[in-house]
């Protein structure tokens, strides 16, 4: 079997991770029982949830300390003693920050060919691509002709939901960290408005490029965003509880917005989903987002990372907004 | 025309109501104009979104300064220029806190004939009713064997959620401020348990009284008990907002819950909704919560306070948590 090169968690991270938290590991890849499949670690996805699961229970226990850390990636069959998987299939799952996983095959999800290259799956479809398409779509149910407002608007999930609302005949505003994002969003990916909340303050810019108001805030970052976002909101708004990105390194308790009870004065729902509990919509989402790029309508970015060794150093740019698209790493040769 | 006594609203109330806020106004009652009624207030509810109105825009617009103060209340049809209203009519609407309100046909509902004394329309059915029955079935979305908690549960409104929980094989747990009020939900009302919030952290309490969770927090309070429930929420739990009484009188911003991020992490809906929005569902509500108390399954508790006059000094109560029950206002003989 082949010498396997993992990133195991040894501690649990106070606010951004620091390289002590990991521990570079070497050990010779375990004998495959029935039922198991060896798969080769060809692109790690690094996202914004890391963190939490290394931290502390959340929607998934937290990884044990001294456990490989827990990532989605893709790969392909090395070796497999389990029906439905042959060498060559390109598979994607919970691989791990590692060079080799080996599973049993019901953790393992086989991926169709695509006209598209591989890193498509993590880019534009996979869980960044569902998160987008049920979250908007399903969680948020937008209308033509709504105001919908992203947070991390420039982020992989961000992007692809602000491109989707403009599909679906919604205004679109993006918030975002830089000029240079903003002017992606409006200039590339078609958004109405974006605001730099770097540069001023996110309720000024929202109330300018919202003057309809909000009726759908799809939110990654929690904090003051959302604050700001409550302010706006119009009456039965909707606001998707995707991601709190804002609150993930703290190291003490982040007070909530002090304006929750405009939920109330506007019947507001905000509601939280997990992309996990939608793995059913795979199908439908893909093929929906397949036709979207291919018909030039969807476009998204990949930042890509050499190298399973530069997991560690590269992850906290997820935290420090400096990452422009989808952030994976090159962990071997497609 | 008879001779009509009012509270105006002259001052926004900052922090609890001052009797300074409101000025006793007496003024001739204006002649009826075509499709008007004149309408003799009987029982005047008094309730906390009183204060809302009289602070701010919210879901209605504030009250103007100077005009008479807004109130729900009961009466009867004393002249009529509107088809279908006749004198002696019960009728309901916003007639205001004053004797006598002269209002359109259309901002006033005829009540019906009930087996139990007109106070009920104002303790078990009427807008009361109505939010609790809406809020909870609707809203909550509660399913046999789930655990409900209930903020405010010796309140007008959580006191009957609390019940229709029972009604729906929920297991139901009180929050509230005294012995005295815990003893009447699990004693009286067949609440499994009540938490006493000023005797012992929330948190604790809601931990031991709920075993398995929460899956439905019907919350009238918001801030501490919001937190302390989002701290125990279960995969997919509701979180109906129907009143943030805790913030009502606050003299500067409150911060929210700093664990909104729960919502996320258990795939919870929060949503708020205001009775005025479900109105055409009276009918269908007080069949229900007549039967039920005719039944002996859901009761009710009122604090009649005597004269118009008392009313400035009896709203406060609510807020104090010395009310006993729905709090009235009898402004004339029925």
């Amino acid at each position: 079997m082949p010498l396997n090169q993992q990133w195991r968690l040894v501690a649990r991270p106070k606010g951004l991770f620091q390289p002590s938290d990991f521990r570079w590991a070497e050990e010779e890849t375990q004998a495959l029982a029935d039922g198991q499949v060896l798969v080769r670690v060809v692109y790690l996805s690094l996202d914004p949830t890391n963190r939490g699961w290394a931290a502390t229970d959340t929607y998934l226990p937290a990884v044990p300390l001294g456990e490989v850390m827990r990532g989605i990636a893709l790969g392909r069959v090395e070796e497999s003693r389990a029906p439905g998987f042959a060498v060559g299939d390109v598979v994607t799952g919970m691989l791990g920050w590692q060079r080799y996983a080996v599973l049993p095959a019901a953790a393992l999800t086989k991926l169709p060919p695509i006209p598209l290259p591989l890193t498509a799956h993590l880019g534009l479809l996979g869980h960044i691509g569902i998160t987008a398409w049920v979250g908007l779509l399903q969680v948020g149910q937008p209308k033509a002709g709504e105001t919908l407002v992203v947070s991390a608007a420039a982020g992989a999930v961000g992007s692809l939901v602000g491109q989707i609302g403009k599909i679906k005949g919604l205004r679109v505003v993006g918030i975002a960290g830089s000029d240079e994002k903003c002017r992606w969003l409006t200039d590339e990916l078609g958004f109405d408005a974006a605001v730099n909340y770097k540069k001023r303050p996110v309720l000024a810019g929202l109330r300018r490029e919202c003057p309809k108001g909000i009726d759908v805030f799809f939110d990654n970052v929690g904090g003051a965003m959302l604050e700001a976002a409550l302010w706006l909101i119009n009456l039965r708004a909707r606001i998707v509880v995707c991601g709190l990105i804002s609150q993930y390194n703290a190291t003490a308790p982040v007070p909530g917005p002090a304006n929750l009870g405009n939920l109330l004065v506007q019947r507001a729902r905000m509601e939280g989903f997990i992309v996990l509990d939608h793995l059913d919509q795979a199908e439908r989402a893909a093929a929906e987002l397949v036709q979207w790029h291919l018909a030039g309508r969807l476009k998204y970015r990949l930042e890509v990372v050499e190298g399973l060794e530069s997991a560690v150093g590269a992850v906290n740019r997820l935290f420090e907004g400096t990452n422009t698209g989808k952030l994976i790493v090159r962990v071997s040769a497609e």
